[in-house]
């Protein structure tokens, strides 16, 4: 059993909108950025969006004397655009890419090239482990048709997954990041269910920032007003979300937002706003541990939402497969008129046409062919997913009709229960 | 502390060469396969190289009332090859694909299209938490030009970090697969030594199979006699590994391999061996363990191996950096020459034949496009394997420097630690 003691953890994190080129007044406001994080001295800054590896040296630099340990996450071609900077050593760090990110030939959304990925840190702060993760999912562009849900879906699993298989000996659990999901979207239900991890602003009784806890606001001068027309508050998409195990307790002490602002002065840090989180872990006997158990009565959500889930991943499988098979189509198409052209070439009258449109549908047929391999890849990796997914649900319902006298570990919640086993 | 018991495990593994439409007599030796593992009963049945999903679903329901729980892990455009089948409940698994796994246009070697991975099973035996790992590595083509050599080592950098920070709760780790990689190579050796697992052949003392434990030998009739050539014996390249955690003794009792026929008559299963083992895992006090503590003066092979592998990761980084930069050349040339024909085809002469041309040069511009994001990609994933690496190397030598007393917790052996305090 732990010793009595309390651990007081300050938490910074922010999407830093770092695009090359695109993102205005990047420099200053990295510099911006730096100054705060100095003058602040939190125990952990997570950032997202910090795209060139330039902005991330320039950071470590400037912030070595309060910062002295420092990753960045590289990923995809241009890389996660994760990083992080502690005060206390990092003992080990890895990273998960995601296996699901978007179309490759939707160039102008640009999340394929990036490898969006989780990070994770294991930090030993006062004899506990603290697993810290950081994270940035893909981007919603058009909530109403959004093409990538089930992706994001997936990825939310993942995410899921990564932390429950790689926190097993943790006692704290932090996740920080831009999830880019609403709080009653499916991916969010689904992280938080499998995880059972607490959401900061919801556990908070001090809470300072924008109203419902926004962290992209119409007030943010680098916001695009249409983004936000349909919801005049502004949206809620980056998180900072904690587990403890059993024996500890963790409370929120403080959570404060930037409110479209620079925290003194001037343009705002980025288009998102900033969490700043002063988290308190003490022990506390396990009875009282007001941790979730999952006792069955309490896993029906679980099993709504995977429930949920799954259906959006067959949909995605579904939807990727129809695309395989079109592909196939015009593959088929391309070799016959192939062929028919070769035959042209050969004798035909319109022998020049012929070897004008020779090489445009050889090409066209390499495209298409690159475009099937890709939607089978997705179609695998929807599969996967679903099936992992699937494995758990049975696995759910199957604790639910046993009762709580003879419920095998489950996913959710095993951790807890090990570790109270253990006290 | 767990009670006094003992635990006896008996394991299949096979690279099963299932190639459809390649390998010959397939469906012959995947149903004799089926039979053999009836017949023989394992506890748990790892292969490899199950690349059609048919053949997974045969043996699964072929496979049924002896292996009631079965799982494929799906990745990539082709599938990892990798299927398990248990004779106990399979409680979790989850699968990680290598980032680096060759290259797509190296079509005829194909390991890029499967999405090679490793699978992890989580089994609970006697109150005991079992990790199993099933593997498969990128092969090996040319062993005196090896030009996958960087990637193979990432590859085991990463199943090493993998079953590290996803085995740290697990009583027993067990590790099987087709590593590709001979006992002295640079890959095995890191893998060996991040982990603490212990070679099956090398620990037992009842071996019965092919001299010096080859899992492909010259007597197989599918195996190439011109790839063994240097190799008269054959080579080891299949593995079972296993460790536990301290306050439990594991021993391999015996290790049976194939000899290149059929376990009973006919061909070969496969044209790799099957390796079958049985493991015994007991109780024993912790001061008794002979599991690996890696004390300062046993951490030297880890430095030295640790330096081996950046050294291989940063000469692989370098050869994709510069294949990235001849492909920017080549693109730079590629539109001078686009620009060129569109003003010879705006006025020119030769017309006709710009335009010829300008298809052609486009499907080369967009061609070597894809070969340098894939180059940036490689030397990206390289980076980041060489910075885990060398964040684990400064780790392991402050720990050398500092001496037993003071040794922090380390990348290796931390779950030892961690469990002798427990108990």
């Amino acid at each position: 059993m732990k010793p009595t003691f309390s651990l007081r953890l300050r938490v910074f994190n922010l999407n830093c909108w770092g695009i090359p080129y695109l993102s205005r007044h990047r420099a200053d406001r990295v510099k911006r950025l730096g100054d705060f994080l100095n003058m602040e001295s939190f125990d952990l800054a997570l950032l997202e969006e910090v795209w060139s590896e330039q902005d991330f040296q320039y950071l470590r630099h400037k912030l070595l004397p309060t910062y002295p340990a420092a990753h960045y996450f590289r990923s995809g071609i241009i890389g996660s655009g994760l990083c992080v900077f502690s005060k206390h050593p990092i003992q080990e760090f890895t990273q998960h890419v995601f296996t699901l990110n978007g179309y490759p030939y939707m160039i102008h959304h640009g999340d394929w090239f990036c490898g969006k990925a989780v990070g994770l840190l294991v930090l030993h702060l006062s004899g506990l482990v603290l697993n810290a993760y950081v994270t940035h999912l893909h981007a919603e562009y058009n909530r109403q048709k959004d093409i990538y849900l089930s992706h994001r879906v997936a990825q939310a699993w993942e995410l899921a997954q990564f932390i429950h298989h790689t926190s097993k000996k943790a006692d704290v659990v932090l996740l920080c990041g831009d999830l880019n999901l609403h709080p009653k979207d499916l991916g969010f239900r689904l992280l938080k269910e499998c995880t059972g991890l607490h959401d900061a602003y919801l556990e908070t009784r001090d809470f300072k920032g924008p109203e419902e806890g926004c962290t992209m606001v119409p007030e943010n001068c680098y916001v695009s007003q249409q983004e936000l027309e349909q919801f005049p508050l502004g949206i809620r998409i980056d998180y900072v979300l904690y587990k403890v195990v059993s024996g500890l307790h963790i409370s929120c002490k403080t959570l404060r937002t930037t409110t479209g602002r620079d925290p003194h002065s001037g343009t705002p840090l980025s288009d998102h706003e900033a969490l700043m989180a002063t988290l308190c872990v003490r022990h506390s006997p396990p009875q009282q541990n007001p941790s979730p158990t999952h006792g069955p009565t309490e896993r029906s959500p679980l099993i709504s939402v995977l429930r949920e889930a799954w259906t959006e991943l067959d949909q995605g499988m579904a939807q990727a497969r129809w695309w395989a098979t079109i592909a196939g189509y015009v593959i088929g198409l391309g070799l016959l008129l192939l062929a028919l052209l070769c035959v042209l070439a050969a004798g035909g009258g319109v022998r020049e046409v012929a070897i004008l449109l020779w090489t445009p549908n050889v090409g066209l047929v390499l495209g298409v062919g690159a475009f099937y391999l890709f939607h089978m890849q997705e179609a695998k990796g929807l599969c996967r997913a679903r099936a992992e997914l699937q494995h758990v649900l049975g696995r759910a319902r199957e604790a639910q009709n046993l009762g709580p006298e003879s419920q095998p570990a489950l996913f959710l919640g095993q951790q807890e229960g090990d570790r109270a086993e253990e006290q």
